[in-house]
């Protein structure tokens, strides 16, 4: 392709709204184009890189006999009522776009498609004899997110591949995951991505167990905690860990204090002089359960412990019974439009009474309590006396009423002890997720009554697995892992294209014909090659070849009328002169070099 | 790939609600099922037919230079009022799909990507050295139907490849538009399709001129004529001719006749022994203009013709000077609803009163008048006296009050005379539209602002074109147009395999091995090959093997164990029984055969 044909329209500033550098670089080197918030248009370079990434995951999920499809992605109401994700997915966090058509029928524009999928399965898979079956589409989803950012990080369309298999018994599930593992794997180090595959929290998905893997960059959205062995890592949201143990509380005279202003942590510790570890700290809660239970919760923990609210709402999920469809943290607003008198923030303790919400209009009139266990293991703190300005010091839990349900609802963190081994220590990086498995077990299938005949000749639901892989995220994390000052540096798998050819001065004819017949010998030699044939400065030719981030860089230059070129690669900036024919021979071998994966071929 | 892991799962019986055989061939086949109405998940099958047509698509545009994208689906409504389509995709013929997401702003689900890309055009072609430039993308688009019918050909969710242009000038635009034009030849014939191109209204899309491609087939919902010489063919939409002669009315009695009961023609030419040609019709319609004006119409034609729709709300648009929302017959409910007594259906004249409208609450008060050319011609004609149970009988346009505006709005039709040559006659075929070409001119650019700088340093609009292809309705269009009573026949180019080896008996372990070798060498050789290893009567995978249409089954049967097999070809049945390795070789060279279609090197 020459580049006077390709709309290159390359920025030199620095987009205002752009926060993180691949998103300015993707927006500078005009790879993509905002249309509105969250909205982007993927321009011709860019295309070539996604088109790359899906022919990489392609092949991998062909290769483990995963068939590819279509579904739709207008979702009938029904179905997404049918499987019970409709409210949350509308009404609570409310991510999915929905409308109604001409007939006034409900529909969802598709963030993920577990439900379509499994009531085909159910109408095409009948006998035990045809499983497993795996399934997968590439296809652009929608969210509607709450904060859009970060490019296409975080956008309202991006484009998925999602896989859905189909089996007659958990062991047969995880066989597949187990195999999908293995391709991702294989996609991820194909694709020229440092990835790290962490334990993760299911989420709206649901499911037994699921793994995320990460592209490890400092601007990641998410917090991975790591053992120092290797041997345990997990996504903090869904992390376990042995916190340090407490600073025991030496004061075992049982009294309140006056502790005038000091209704946070650290102003408690500086007057008091006292550790946050010898606190129990209380948050309060409200969280809204599918049928429209509105609970009120009082959490304890230990001072210098943060809460997990991914844990917290996996909690509740299994104490009340029901999905959760909101948490928030209970204000003096929401007091005050609930009828109930305000509270002393700040200054709560854990045996605050039901009293203070029987008046509440439509909350339940009972708090539900839970400690996390490291507060629960303190005998020996300070807590608030639920009077403002007030604590108490040297209490135990007995004194002050019990101790609540004692569950795992802290964040884990880098400092922590691992599980695992308590001589580990775990640490922590920025991630960026762009894949995603999950074991299903039967919670669609069952919910969708989709079900097969086993070899009993019995109805069984299937076992479910799920795939995800965020395709034009990948594009981008790709950029947050390679960059550097001036630009772009894509791994060869995936660049738009492998080579760029800058003809110097294009009105020099030995410069013109040499890059012409370099041109033309790589394109037969099957090389993505482009070539820069543009009447501009050599220097604005050459930023422009860095920012879009060509992996190799050819220059025909003064020395063409010696047939000599210049080589560069862009992640070195190393550069050697050769003659053109050694430097073709060079390039190809460096190439083919750079590209070798096997694509197994798939009998 | 092995038929037993492949999802395979045909119907006996006739889907009820598909009417036409594609439709039900497609369901019957399982390369499609539905999801809701006009909304359709695309198999393993199917998924394979769309990608290699997109592969041809891909080949023949890159071909000519023009650069793949992707581009948002979702559309802020904002462009669209830019263009002034807002309203009518919305509330006129409301095809686009729209919601508001959680910021209350309005959004389009895209049929169409105009608005978007000529936004970004502006952004990114600054300077006439940049152009022409042409970009497009294949992608789902969605149209709430009215009607959603036929499977893929008229469904809400639809695969599309569309392509714009940007020109610096008319010619330029004329010239991408005959090179687009070769293309979509090459594409539709690679495909293996019979089509014919024809002149094609614009519609809500617009412009100077445009062409359709359409796959010729009975149940084809578009009428197409033709000239006998092959230089004329026309969409009836679109279509113009010289209508036969009027038959001379000999009586020249002026007078008023009663007529009782006799409101249509057909009673009327009973009923008086006079012909359709000489009675002049009236039709009343009423037209809804963009900015709201409800304007009645009264319009007359001669009674052997038929009006138009099309042409009839491009001549408004015209006359009118704004875009027509929507236009409907008058009703007797219309008239009540507007306070206006009701009228002499059956023998309204072409005088009709402007005061019988007089009381209207909404619409203007005088009637826009319009003949078709065929009826102002008339010199002696019958027409009906505004008074129920009368007509008159040798009247002329002087006499009933002068001529209405004369214009082009009745449907030409097969034994029409032509245009070009008054001896050749129109005769016509149905067609399935798959392609439409446009010169848009520069109305988008206009609209949207979108503009570049000359040679001469000053801004100019972009001259644009739009060329579409619909990639799932051409996939059910081939097999319109490709079947038999045993099922699909697809053209080779574009089928999901191109071989079917079918195991007769799995048991036979010579039949297996000498199944599964010749499936492993074809494999080898590059060839779409299924094994039909399934542990079913052969009887059943023969009828698959037709149904789902593959080109060529080859029989691994009683003869296997003196390596003889059986070579049918889905097209002809014609059948030979070979040795199996001269069947490997007619295999090869007939596919070779029939796919050599070369691809041009873009450079």
């Amino acid at each position: 392709m020459r580049v006077s044909r390709l709309i290159l329209a390359t920025l030199r500033d620095v987009p205002a709204d752009a926060e993180i550098i691949s998103h300015q670089l993707l927006l500078r080197a005009g790879f993509i184009k905002r249309v509105t918030s969250g909205i982007y248009a993927y321009m011709p370079l860019m295309w070539r890189v996604l088109q790359k990434i899906t022919s990489i995951v392609q092949q991998e999920m062909d290769a483990k006999g995963s068939l590819q499809t279509l579904l739709p992605q207008l979702h009938p109401a029904e179905l997404w009522k049918k499987s019970g994700r409709w409210k949350g997915y509308t009404e609570g966090e409310g991510i999915m776009f929905n409308l109604k058509d001409r007939q006034n029928r409900e529909f969802g524009l598709a963030p993920t498609h577990e439900e379509v999928i499994t009531t085909i399965a159910n109408e095409v898979l009948l006998s035990y004899k045809q499983l497993p079956v795996n399934i997968y589409q590439i296809q652009t989803k929608f969210r509607d997110e709450i904060r859009p950012r970060f490019g296409l990080m975080r956008s309202r369309e991006f484009i998925m591949k999602d896989a859905y298999s189909f089996h007659s018994n958990e062991g047969d599930l995880k066989s597949t995951y187990n195999e999908m593992n293995d391709a991702y794997k294989r996609i991820f180090s194909r694709c020229g991505l440092e990835t790290v595959a962490v334990e993760a929290d299911s989420g709206a998905i649901g499911g037994a167990a699921s793994q995320e893997f990460m592209v490890t960059a400092n601007s990641g959205e998410d917090l991975i905690l790591l053992s120092s062995d290797g041997v345990y890592s997990a996504n903090q949201e869904k992390a376990i860990s042995i916190a340090s143990k407490a600073i025991p509380l030496k004061s075992k005279d049982r009294k309140e204090i006056k502790t005038p202003g000091d209704s946070s942590i650290k102003e408690l510790c500086n007057s008091q002089n006292v550790e946050p570890s010898q606190i129990v700290k209380v948050l309060l809660f409200l969280a809204i359960t599918q049928n429209g239970d509105k609970q009120p919760i009082l959490i304890s923990l230990r001072g210098d412990q943060e809460l997990n609210e991914i844990k917290l709402i996996n909690t509740l999920t299994q104490i009340i019974g029901q999905d959760i469809i909101d948490i928030s943290q209970i204000s003096v607003d929401k007091l005050k439009s609930e009828n109930i008198e305000t509270l002393p923030f700040g200054y709560i303790g854990p045996d605050l009474s039901d009293s203070v919400i029987k008046t509440a209009k439509s909350w339940k009139k009972k708090f539900l309590r839970l400690a996390d266990h490291t507060a629960a293991e303190l005998s020996n703190f300070i807590c608030g006396a639920n009077k403002k300005d007030t604590h108490r010091i040297a209490f135990d839990w007995e004194s002050i009423g019990g101790l609540p349900k004692a569950v795992d609802i802290r964040k884990a963190k880098a400092g922590d002890h691992c599980v695992h081994d308590v001589n580990q220590i775990l640490h922590d990086k920025r991630g960026i997720e762009v894949g995603h498995i999950f074991q299903l077990g039967c919670k669609y299938s069952d919910a969708l009554g989709a079900s097969f005949t086993n070899e009993e000749g019995a109805q069984k639901s299937f076992w479910m697995g799920c795939y995800g892989i965020g395709i034009s995220r990948l594009a981008q994390a790709a950029v947050e892992q390679n960059n550097d000052e001036f630009g772009i540096i894509w791994p060869i798998t995936i660049a738009p294209y492998e080579v760029i050819i800058v003809i110097a001065n294009i009105k020099d004819p030995d410069q013109k014909s040499l890059g012409e017949e370099l041109y033309k010998k790589l394109l037969i030699e099957g090389i993505d090659v482009l070539l820069d044939d543009r009447d501009e400065r050599a220097g604005i030719k050459f930023k422009d070849a860095d920012l879009i981030g060509i992996p190799w860089r050819v220059v025909v230059g003064r020395d063409a009328a010696a047939a000599q070129v210049e080589l560069i690669e862009r992640s070195s900036k190393s550069k050697n002169i050769l003659e053109v024919d050694t430097a073709l021979e060079k390039l190809l071998k460096e190439i083919s070099e750079k590209k070798k994966f096997s694509t197994p071929l798939n009998l």
